[in-house]
């Protein structure tokens, strides 16, 4: 079902505007281009509406976000929605400090983005502001279980229903909802934690998948996700003895580089409630 | 014939600053100690004169930048033309904004850099002002093709004579200019597009080998160009299965560290014009 | 003797507030998560206290510092003294630039970091005035050899004992000091000076280990020295023909990631003095 939504991206090639942090912006570039996006970085005020307008959508990520990025991110998710294009937050560390969940919230409230991803801890902050965020990382007791299963998909629902956006909610279990609907994503292995960024090269990821596919917002965002676990379980299984996390980086992205819809049909692991 | 050019460079292993974008800058540092420079990178106004003056020559690399940085250059680029450096300007994503733009026509304008490298899309907008520039890409509208040769050879030389800068015009086919002549490489492979980065270490490249061969700036700046192609050659000769490009992007770094005078000289493919 | 102070950090898997250079910083985070601890970078002035604070340590690194980030260097430091956390300062390029010697200096006075990691010519620059910086390398005279050992380790005890500090003089010779004893490491291999960011991974490392093992913060700096010089060891040899400084790269983090203990007690090379 998702193999053609990969085909799609592949074959419309969307140029996105990501304004990202400093730490993992090269993965996230060089995984666009692995999927068959075209990453462009802007995030000077003077010059992000001009960049977004040539793109066809946007990748909101708050992480090291600093007072000269912040109003740029509003600027610019603002004119990409006003031109109809998709919008993406990744609320990086929202509850690790007032800076990160004000900023998050404000975009929410003045953006109002397509599609928000971020762990547990994050989306719970933006959603009840009371997540414990450890630093970037979910903290334990924000984690999905089975044991909580019913109560973090009526979460996802609620939240989604509320922003009107899609949710993507990752961690172990990952849970994407569109208010009405919501699927539970078992791709992925535990060595993804090992690895800075696969969030935000996740991401990137769904609005380039999401922007190929805008007229099923949902889907495209629960086919990335699977893609995204596909290639953390397909680089994992290449790993040999002396390989370790820095290894496994790339072979993740070289796994989306490789992939194609055939591959991601067979290979996700999803359920819809 | 370029083999000199590039054991001079391993002999000089000059030390290079960089004001340079985000996204590529770890890729460049590394291509950087790769070829035998040294990399230093600095952006604060309140350093960069006295960092570029320890320096032997500085790459000015417009890619996300932002208000903080672009007096920086300007700055920079200044003083080290004082003291008689090499300067080479990577105009990233002009035409792209008008801040880019209008960036690099005044650094072309105040700082006259020695040599200037972009795809033609970014070079165009240099020289006329109508460049298609696609994000960071060059627009396929914009391409050098055999239909279009004589035409890009010429204007390449008179954007040369009008800057008095050697021009490197990189994508499929690569052309350097010195004004009077023109050289066309062929090295390269068109995998090297989905690696972010070649052109940003293109152009850091070409700064260590112009550095350290001052006496001829374009035979220099045709042997690095004919390095990266060759790079991309070796490291896609190397690929294995599984390998995407995350791998490649290693690989080139690698095929330029372990790359010396012979190898380049059996490998280089050009043609003066 | 260092196995048990390795073991302790990848079970209390220390969370690591990051103030760093966007150069390396992707290397830095992938070889925090390496070791067993959690990177978290932010620098706006805005939030570094609350960040900090539920951090359990702080790595200060200047590399491309700018007016931005320097008070939040010197905020979230002070803060990070008050709670008794770990602080430790890189003084990348000290020397190079009176801003980034002044700034060094300012973090040494007004924060009073545990551990100081540098080069001899950074070390030199703050101790009495006069390293030859060359770049963010140490200048070859600065060299400490067979030849002035004892005197490079008098130096480093003087310095460990006006500033209080746990002090780090890296090279070809390693030296670790807290003013009574001081310890030369002999891990390490040359080849890692083509790698950027290997210091800059160094320092991080050993603020991860000092936290874990904050009862002897001398002999944990000590274990990570050994340990990063050890990783060197092992990546260099698994290099295989075609590799170079970009894979070199990647191993040494993956090195850390299947360390532990007992490698590490095998591996260490060390006398104290």
């Amino acid at each position: 079902m998702f193999g053609k939504i990969f085909d799609n991206l592949r074959e419309k090639t969307p140029l996105v505007h990501s304004i990202t942090n400093y730490v993992t912006v090269n993965d996230v570039a060089n995984m666009m281009l692995a999927c068959g996006a075209s990453p462009i970085m802007a995030d000077d005020f003077d010059e992000v509406e001009e960049i977004t307008t040539i793109c066809d959508g946007l990748c909101i990520n708050i992480g090291t976000l600093n007072k000269r990025t912040i109003d740029a991110m509003i600027l610019a998710g603002k004119r990409s929605k006003e031109l109809g294009h998709i919008v993406l937050l990744d609320p990086v560390g929202a509850g690790a400090s007032k800076l990160r969940t004000r900023t998050a919230i404000r975009i929410l409230d003045e953006v109002k983005p397509d599609i928000i991803r971020g762990n547990i801890s994050e989306i719970k902050t933006l959603a009840v502001g009371s997540g414990n965020t450890k630093g970037v990382d979910a903290d334990l007791s924000d984690s999905v279980t089975e044991e909580n299963l019913q109560e973090m998909i009526d979460f996802a629902k609620d939240f989604s229903l509320k922003t009107g956006a899609v949710v993507a909610i990752t961690g172990a279990i990952d849970l994407v909802s569109n208010g009405r609907q919501c699927c539970i994503i078992k791709n992925g292995v535990n060595e993804m934690r090992h690895v800075t960024g696969t969030g935000c090269q996740l991401s990137a990821l769904i609005t380039a998948f999401v922007i190929a596919n805008s007229d099923d917002k949902f889907k495209s965002t629960v086919a990335a996700v699977c893609a995204m676990g596909l290639a953390g379980e397909i680089a994992l299984s290449l790993q040999k003895d002396a390989d370790g996390n820095s290894t496994y980086r790339n072979r993740i992205i070289d796994a989306i580089y490789n992939m194609d819809g055939k591959i991601l049909d067979a290979g996700a692991k999803y359920e819809f409630k």
